[in-house]
């Protein structure tokens, strides 16, 4: 993902509604074999013959395999948040498969802003679907992103005031 | 997770509170670059230096890194469950980063069971801590599971009664 002059973006940048597309990435099988030899070795993530006579119909990649791939699809060529994407938890579904050949990209989307109320910073709640080259949602998740307020000098103004305009809700 | 006897576990073996708990897994450095130079390429997981400047203080694995660990020890040496681990989603939260030297471990429990009306299954919701040789909790999870009812022969009695004594929620 990137935001649109490549700068980093602060709490202070975002705004509910504002919408990230990330580039792409093809899964092959290859991948999906080698992600589920490491952390998922179960046969419908390792033989696609013996996958044809499970759940899933074929070999699929694991789904934190889909998830690892849509992390690094937010992370981009560069995080498109000040410090970095930076989670404190998600709520992650997989509706179907990620299946060798999908080409992943990921839609995201900030759902909620809460800044904190004692530090620099707040939590960023975003709703991200990582899609395939049809279309397919593979993968929903809405995760709750750390993000920095923007540093600013005394001379910049009153943060204080900027604090109370913002919604009560602390983190 | 290995159940008792080692055979796999149906629907129809899970009761609520059943706990299991994994072998373990040290982190290093190592792995840690590994993964974050293949999923999540940011600073706080790629380099010491750097990461001690960040809000984590110190080198940290990425929070995918330690949910495909967590996987790993679930799945363990044959899936616990019958048909394999089979995830529909997951509520997932990082109190704290998994560092290097940490030796997780992942204690599981059944939350709920939930036999689906109309399919010889059902969602078995569990709750899985990670933690590391201190007993720090490094993830927490609940995920949604995949698990399917023992096939049963007419002559082995009434299948339709024991569905009707289950709780009536489908999934």
């Amino acid at each position: 993902m990137s935001p649109q002059n490549n700068a980093p973006l602060y709490l202070d940048d975002l705004s509910v509604g504002q919408r990230f597309t990330s580039t792409e990435h093809e899964i092959d099988e290859a991948q999906i074999l080698e992600f589920a030899r490491r952390f998922d070795p179960q046969p419908f993530h390792l033989d696609a013959a013996h996958a044809r006579e499970t759940l899933f119909g074929g070999l699929a990649a694991s789904g934190w395999h889909t998830a690892a791939v849509t992390m690094r699809l937010i992370v981009g060529e560069r995080a498109p948040f000040a410090g970095g994407v930076i989670g404190a938890g998600a709520e992650i579904a997989w509706p179907g498969p990620t299946r060798p050949g999908d080409v992943l990209r990921v839609v995201s989307e900030v759902l909620e802003i809460t800044p904190s109320r004692s530090k620099p910073r707040g939590i960023v709640s975003l709703r991200s679907e990582t899609l395939n080259q049809h279309g397919e949602v593979r993968q929903l998740m809405t995760s709750k992103l750390v993000v920095p307020r923007r540093q600013r000098h005394a001379a910049d103004g009153l943060p204080e005031l900027a604090a109370a305009s913002r919604p009560a809700r602390a983190c």
